[in-house]
C-alpha cells in the first residue's frame, strides 16, 4: 500500500497529510517536504469507548485537511502498542482503540498511500531531519510524559524490530528490584520515570514534583542513554515530553552527569543528552516524518 | 577496497579466506559460502610488544592458506576494540597491536578484498547464516567469556553503530553502584560476569566458581538481555563463550528466570536464552561471514 520508488530514484516530492493521535488530542495537518506546516486544526480525544465515535470526528477533520490542500500521502503517529506491523493500534490511553485498523481506515477515506507508527519512533524521524539530530546517523529521540516512550536511529536507519515495536527505552531496567511496572517487569524506566509513575509515588502531579524528583528521575534516564549509548554506540540523545521539558535545566544537568558516569567506553565517551529541536510541533512533525519514510520504502 | 555488486544482483560465490585473532590462539581458514571449513590451521598468539613480531607469523599462515586454496576475499574477527570503522584495531588481550592496520596488511599480503570486524558481531553474522538465529531477523548474539561482547541483528541487518563498535553489551549497566568496570562506569555487565570479573572476585578461576556465582552470573546476563528485548523488539539471545557454556544448564535457567521476568512487554515475552549453534567454529565461521556480508556491501 506503499508508494514505491526504484533504488536510488528520488522519491516523489510533494505535502503529506499528517495525523497526530494523542491521548487528550488530535491534530491534522498539512506538512510540506522541508517541514512547513500548512493548514491545521486539532480536536479534543472524545472520551468514548466506541472506536467508531471515535474515528468519526478524526474522519471529519481529514475531510476538511483534504478540502484545503491535496496530498501524496498521508503520515500517522499514535501511541503504542501496535500490532501486526503498525497495521492495527491499540494506544494504552485510549481505550476505544484495541486493535484497530487505523492504517486502513484511513487508506479508505483518503484514497492515499497511508503509514501508520509509534508516536516515538516518528519523532526520531522528525529530529533526524528537522530537529536537533540533523546530520547524526546514530541516536536516540526519548518522550518524557505520562508515559516513557523513544526511538533510536541507527545507522542512518529507524530500528523496527520484529513486531515494529522497536525503540522503546521505557522498558530497560534501571533499577533491579525497583518500582512495579504496568508491563509486569520491576524497576523499568517507565516504572521510576514517567509522568504516570512519579504521580503514583508522589501523591501528587508530577509537575508539583520535588527537586530530588527531578534529578532522581534526570540519573535515571542519564542511567538508561549511558546504557543504551554503550550498547549501540551512540552518542546523541534527544529528549521531548512534559515531564522532561516541564522539569528542565536540572532535570538535564543530572541526566547528563550521571550519563557521563555511564558511557565510558571510548566511543560513547562524550555523549550528550538534549532537548528536542522541535518544540510542540513534535508530534505533527513526526506523522509527517512517517510518510516521507515510507516514500523511500 | 570490498567486492561491490549492484543492488539486488546476486553477490559473487566463492570460498573465503578467514581469520580469527584471539588472545591466545590465531586461527585461518578456507570457509565455503556453505559454511564447510576446508583447510585451517592454528598458532599461538605470540606474547610479545612488537606489532611486526605478532603479524609475521600469521602473514606466514595466510600464505600457506592461500597456496592451498584460491580464494575471492578475506574475513577477520578480532577482538575489539576497532578505530576508524574497523580500519585499524587495538583489541584488549594482544597489547603488541594498538592502532594496527591490520585491514591494509593482509590486503597488501593477499591482493583480496579485506573485511574486519569485531569478533563478537562476526560471531552474530554466522549465527544468523549457520547457527541458533538461522531466518530470525532480530536477535542478539552474546559471548560471556573473559570479557563479555555481542553483536546484534535489528531488522535483518548487523548493526554497525556510529564507529562501528555496536552491540556492546558488557557495558550494559545492570548493577547501579556496582562493580568498577575497566570502562570507567560501576555495575557493567562485563564487570559482573565476565571471566575476569568473576576470577577477580571470587579470587580463583572463573571455571571453579560455586553454584551461587553461576546462578548469579546467569541471572545477570538475563537481565541485560531482558532490557535489550525490550528496547530492540526482539526474542532470541544466543549466547557462546567459555563462562556461559562452561557452566552450562544452570547458567542458562538462570539467565532465563530472569529473563522471563524482564521481558515483559508483549512483544518479547516469550524471549529466549540459548546456546550458540556454531559450537567450537564459531569464531572461525564469523570471521568467513564478515567476508560474505562485505560482498553484499
Amino acid at each position: 500500500m506503499q508508494s514505491s520508488v526504484p533504488s536510488g530514484a528520488a522519491p516523489p516530492s510533494g505535502p503529506a497529510l499528517a495525523v497526530d493521535i494523542g491521548g487528550t488530542k488530535m491534530m491534522v495537518a498539512i506538512v510540506d517536504d522541508d517541514g512547513t506546516i500548512g493548514w491545521r486544526e486539532r480536536i479534543d480525544t472524545m472520551r468514548t469507548l466506541d472506536a467508531e465515535e471515535l474515528f468519526g470526528p478524526l474522519a471529519a477533520l481529514v475531510g476538511r485537511a483534504l478540502a484545503a490542500t491535496a496530498v501524496l500521502d498521508v503520515g500517522v503517529g499514535c501511541g503504542g502498542p501496535m500490532e501486526d506491523r503498525n497495521e492495527t493500534v491499540s494506544p494504552l490511553n485510549i481505550p476505544a482503540w484495541r486493535g484497530f485498523p487505523l492504517r486502513r481506515r484511513l487508506a479508505e477515506l483518503t484514497g492515499r498511500p497511508v503509514a501508520v507508527d509509534n508516536d516515538a519512533k516518528a519523532l526520531a524521524l522528525a529530529e533526524g531531519r528537522w530537529g536537533a539530530a540533523q546530520q547524526v546517523d546514530d541516536y536516540i529521540s526519548m518522550v518524557v510524559s505520562t508515559g516513557v516512550g523513544a526511538g533510536i536511529v541507527s545507522d542512518g536507519r529507524l530500528i523496527d524490530g520484529r513486531t515494529a515495536n522497536g525503540g522503546h527505552i521505557g522498558h530497560v531496567v534501571v533499577v533491579p528490584g525497583g518500582r512495579q511496572c504496568v508491563c509486569g517487569a520491576r524497576g523499568c524506566l517507565e516504572a521510576e520515570t514517567s509522568g504516570a509513575a512519579i504521580a503514583a509515588f508522589t501523591g501528587r502531579p508530577a509537575a508539583e514534583a520535588g527537586p530530588d524528583v527531578v534529578d532522581r528521575t534526570g540519573r535515571l534516564v542519564g542511567r538508561a542513554v549511558g546504557s543504551v549509548a554503550n550498547l549501540l554506540d551512540l552518542r546523541l540523545a534527544t529528549v521531548a515530553g512534559s515531564v522532561a521539558l516541564g522539569y528542565g535545566d536540572p532535570f538535564f544537568a543530572a541526566a547528563q552527569t550521571e550519563l557521563d558516569a555511564v558511557a565510558c567506553m571510548p566511543y560513547a565517551r562524550g555523549c550528550s543528552i538534549a532537548a528536542s529541536g522541535l518544540g510542540s510541533d513534535g508530534p505533527i512533525l513526526g506523522a509527517a516524518a512517517v510518510a516521507f519514510r515510507a516514500r523511500r520504502s
